[in-house]
């Protein structure tokens, strides 16, 4: 794919492409880069700062946020075609939180530098604009998982987990560890495992070693309210 | 204060009001009104819709969620000058969760139709721009109160939450209830009485019918990390 140049990607990325002049289409594109993740690779942090708005163009991110004892709560996935805004926080008037973002399979992903944004942003009202309207897309991902987390029960969490990330995977095995399912639905490892171990007796899932595979997606679905 | 006009209100809240048209401006008088509502009546409710954009004149409003068993997590609170751009979320692309807005003490609020803000931001960039700005700033603070519920310990939120409450109170009494402090840090009632009779056995505050006074505030604010 990294035959393309970098204008390309660009040019699919940004909807307003057509709004900017050439001189701020050529900064954008001297300013971006087509990294490569390797699956389990950490892109942001919360010491790397305000690296750079991201799109990505293969793959699949997971951010969430850490709390100073350890625990972690899963905000969104980030698939193809998708866009970070808040790993350019710095960009953002009243943004003042910091986000992690983790590759959870191989992923290509297209970053463009946070200060060259935010330069195409003052001059640009189109721009900045899309910017923020690309955060407020975030902002309903991150109400959903505060209302799954706060408002719906453990059983529930984990039936709809399981059926989203069935959504996602053409394999009828959903490869997902224990732990990542937690994280997911702001729970402990042994919650989850117990819960699976429940859903098996009810044969709604299979566990195996290779995954967990859902036997009874009628049964799973209506666990869902 | 009601006898100063729409326009007034509206030139002073709406920081991008002159990079409006006259026209857009008129439009906008025209869809306003300054309504009052009394402490504890509701301006916004998950049936309620889309309703306008609010400006805050003078009062206290408190926005929070609501879940299907009647448990209310609250975002954040408006004060005089801040907006509410969600009470309008269908003007906003992207957004898709709806808040339930109550006034917690007597209120003045400048309110636009929200059809009309519709219009005016599908025809002024800089409006759409302000508009989408206001709604991020309230994305930081619900990632604030989503992390205050998920991380922190109990009584560690209840002491953030009275510290708060002090900073908006002349009266050294804060007179909230213990129902309403529960629903603040997203626990029960009964956890929340039970904490504050071992903060007034700590001799952090004291308990009487009035309310609750902070009688020391270092102590207060040393369990707060």
């Amino acid at each position: 794919m990294i035959d393309k140049d970098l204008s390309y990607y660009l040019k699919n990325s940004i909807l307003v492409w057509n709004k900017l002049s050439i001189d701020e289409q050529g900064e954008l594109v001297q300013s971006s880069a087509l990294n490569c993740y390797q699956k389990g690779e950490n892109l942001h942090g919360r010491e790397s700062g305000c690296i750079g708005t991201m799109f990505v163009i293969t793959g699949q991110l997971r951010v969430y946020i850490l709390s100073d004892e350890g625990k972690e709560i899963t905000l969104y996935r980030l698939y193809a075609n998708d866009s970070c805004v808040l790993s350019a926080s710095c960009v953002l008037a009243n943004i003042n939180f910091d986000v992690i973002i983790d590759a959870e399979v191989n992923s290509e992903v297209l970053m463009i530098n946070s200060a060259v944004v935010s330069q195409v942003m003052k001059r640009n009202i189109y721009f900045e604009c899309y910017i923020y309207k690309l955060t407020t897309e975030r902002f309903s991902d991150v109400m959903w998982a505060m209302q799954q987390i706060l408002f719906r029960s453990i059983d529930e969490r984990l039936a709809a987990c399981l059926w989203d990330a069935s959504l996602h995977n053409a394999d009828s095995v959903i490869t997902v560890t224990h732990e990542t399912l937690a994280k997911d639905i702001g729970s402990a490892r042994e919650v989850v495992s117990r819960m699976l171990k429940y859903f098996e007796n009810e044969g709604i899932v299979k566990l195996s070693r290779k995954g967990i595979t859902i036997t009874d997606k009628r049964k799973l679905r209506m666990l869902i309210k």
